[in-house]
């Protein structure tokens, strides 16, 4: 198959440097408050996304380099997940999602809380948070409902 | 920005051969049975997934061509919502992402419910789907929610 080219319409005004100052336990990231600084040309397509209290960024994680099929959990003991299971960075294609609070638009800033992204990330894309009841009901969780407690402690 | 360059990791197997042919109503598309059928090389990556209930697919909507930023939604009247709070694929990137009910794994398959993309879609990624409870609590759904009887007709 083709390669797919994509270019960023805008990028993530965050208070994380590195990946590594990112908290793993995203209870801790939840309260941060950052920015998506759209390019000015794309302002126009931010009509009534106001309305909504939650959006999600896709995201290019341009630090991440290279990516592995077996992963090892932070949190968790003896479990090896393949990359396709977690929500780890380190993946063939290194997109991120991450749904977020929408707390006020100003011309083409989006202002947010709850980012676990690091300052400077390009973002691919925008769309609003509104899942079908059929995407949170009855849900299982796999190995992460598993080692829910273990993880939350 | 840098452009950014993606290599498909698969394909979506539907029963859908044209953007016209997936329904426009979600709630018509949620039991549309397809496969992801993943490259080899990454089939170690799928090691857990089998155990959660939902994942979602990122993909390429490798048929759309160009995109506005101003959109005309289906089944509502006179609203003219910017693209990015739409789920619309004639977007700057054209990533789709769609929540599908994972029903089994069989060597490198995924066999899906729920599909709302055309055969022959590459798949960039593959994520679990679980929520944190955040994500679905306190959400307002604005020009969706506000028209909600009237699409759901």
């Amino acid at each position: 198959m083709d390669p797919v080219v994509y270019h960023p319409i805008g990028v993530v005004r965050s208070p994380f440097d590195t990946p590594e100052d990112v908290p793993l336990e995203p209870s801790r990231s939840v309260d941060a408050a950052g920015r998506i600084e759209l390019e000015a040309e794309y302002h126009d397509g931010l009509a009534l996304l106001d309305g909504f209290s939650h959006i999600v960024i896709v995201a290019h994680l341009h630090l991440i380099e290279g990516y592995t099929l077996r992963t090892a959990p932070p949190f968790v003991e003896g479990l090896r997940p393949g990359i396709f299971a977690t929500r780890g960075p380190k993946r063939p294609n290194p997109i991120g999602l991450t749904v977020v609070r929408l707390t006020d638009i100003t011309d083409a800033v989006l202002h947010v809380e709850g980012l676990d992204l690091v300052d400077g990330t390009p973002v691919l894309d925008i769309k609003p948070h509104y899942p079908k009841p059929d995407e949170y009901r009855g849900l299982r969780g796999g190995w992460i409902e598993d080692n829910l407690e273990q993880t939350s402690e």
